[in-house]
């Protein structure tokens, strides 16, 4: 059994909870959180939460450490520091920052002998993953990736700091025309504008104006102006009623030709109930890997491009030639 | 440059010779026939075509030899026979057989010390790769697969085995409804004739009884009795105009909970314009990352189960991480 412990115990903390009891082969062992473990129930029976400054007290009893804090302050420093103890997988997301992020990771996990797994989840992650292998197999095309229909946590948030809101979900919609488009393999180059839609939910205090909070949505910047945005307000009992799930998805599509005028497109999709429950899927699949790596004496920063089906598998080599081959 | 060889010039071989023309890291050395070299027409300026029987004479020339011959008699001699003197990549996908070629194919490689990669292609391949990735991320789910629109040239083949009939296409065609069915998440049971449909374009000779022969093709066990098979009969002229082309694809779809109540479809699917050209980009990136396991001292057989997204990549493993991750 592939020991885990899971650092941080938000909703993604919980996603990977879940994820663990769907894999025979791991169990959990422990849970680290900044709040007072007091105040944290578990989903799991048996297993206790430990303050997070304790956690180095548990490097024999865990293999690997998955990191469920947030990209934008907790990552850069705790993927880094606890890869000195610990083999960990994170799901750190700003794009911008992976080959940073990388490098940090990589210096101290040869240090210490371990493995640390970056920048896994959906995306970056199982479509990074797409985009890479669609690359190597059609040279000569181009990538789309389209998100949605799914809840921006981000996005969402930045409504919720307007003034008179008092809660708000944001939905990031792919443009079906785009869409049927790029599959046609038409290549077509797309606005920001042409690729998605977003609809906001907004609860808004009593006495708010709402022409005032819709147009500080709409010309938001970076975040909505360059889209074509929809504000619908509704009560808190409705957005609790049929917003408060945490579904996502998206498509990568690749399209390109092998010689004149033959075409051909992939398209790797995903449909998701709740996407930390998803993303916490991936990460205990890298786990498996990353363990997995760790036993054959690897070490350093790793990413979904270095792991074969076989390391991320929960089924033997024999089992994938026979029965998935 | 990664020195290619082509074993067999039908419709794979020139495949795999158009996909060569788009990966810079590689280029074709000599294509090997059984037919007389002087009648074979290569599609690239200044390679030339030699007897198959002269191939050892090549052993320091070609970094991999990439197979096009058939799986039914072609491949389970030639792949462990060849895989004695060159790293070898086959589409070997009769999946009845897969796990005794790969047997096979590995104590041979083992013992020159190469290494040959099986069962490359898309299914065999990447259908195979998405399923057992599918697999790892959703433990708690079902897989279905569905092929088409496309061309069956073994279908084809057998319609034109009949009695009286010159020519035909047969072509394979999902099932909307059980797609549809699929990725809801419903994890439908789903029949043989439930999920394909089966559509017949024949030439049939001017005096044949065609009633006869739409009966026996719709007749014909394991090959149409257990589909809703549609036969028409058309002109050699028609066949040639509007049937000329090997278009195929198809969908890999498996859904799974993560807890109860959640649910997640991740998709993959193809779309081909032409299923040899395709078949061969994907043999050809396969052959880079069989190379590149050779220069790691690794020998012994392989399948898609075993490679990283970076042994396949053209591009470097920092360009991964700074634009694909």
């Amino acid at each position: 059994m592939i020991r885990i412990g899971i650092y941080g115990y938000g909703n993604l903390g919980r996603g990977v909870e879940a994820a663990i009891k769907k894999n025979s082969d791991m169990k959990l062992v422990a849970v680290f959180t900044r709040r007072d473990p007091q105040t944290v129930k578990l989903n799991t029976e048996g297993v206790k939460v430990f303050p997070s400054v304790d956690v180095k007290s548990f490097v024999d009893d865990i293999d690997v450490m998955i990191l469920c804090g947030g990209s934008a302050t907790d990552l850069p420093l705790q993927t880094p520091e606890l890869c000195k103890y610990f083999n960990v997988v994170d799901s750190f997301d700003t794009h911008a920052r992976i080959f940073e992020h990388y490098q940090n990771v990589d210096k101290n996990a040869k240090e210490s002998g371990k493995i640390g797994v970056i920048s896994t989840g959906w995306d970056p992650g199982m479509f990074s993953l797409n985009r890479a292998i669609m690359n190597a197999i059609l040279p000569d095309g181009n990538d789309y990736t389209f998100w949605g229909k799914g809840v921006s946590q981000g996005h969402s948030d930045a409504i919720r700091r307007i003034d008179g809101v008092v809660d708000a979900r944001q939905y990031t919609i792919p443009v079906d025309a785009a869409l049927e488009s790029v599959r046609k393999g038409d290549n077509p180059k797309l606005t920001t504008r042409q690729k998605h839609t977003r609809e906001c939910f907004v609860v808004a205090e009593d006495d708010a104006d709402k022409a005032r909070i819709e147009k500080e949505i709409k010309e938001m910047p970076n975040y909505f102006a360059d889209y074509d945005t929809t504000v619908h307000f509704i009560s808190l009992d409705e957005l609790k009623k049929n917003h408060s799930g945490i579904p996502h998805g998206g498509f990568v599509i690749r399209s390109g030709e092998t010689s004149d005028n033959t075409k051909h497109v992939i398209e790797y999709s995903l449909k998701l109930d709740s996407n930390p429950e998803f993303t916490g899927s991936v990460l205990v699949a890298y786990a498996r890997a990353c363990y997995r790596a760790n036993q054959r004496n690897e070490s350093g920063c790793r990413t979904v491009f270095d792991f074969s089906a076989k390391d991320l598998s929960l089924v033997s080599y024999e089992e994938l030639l026979k029965h998935t081959l």
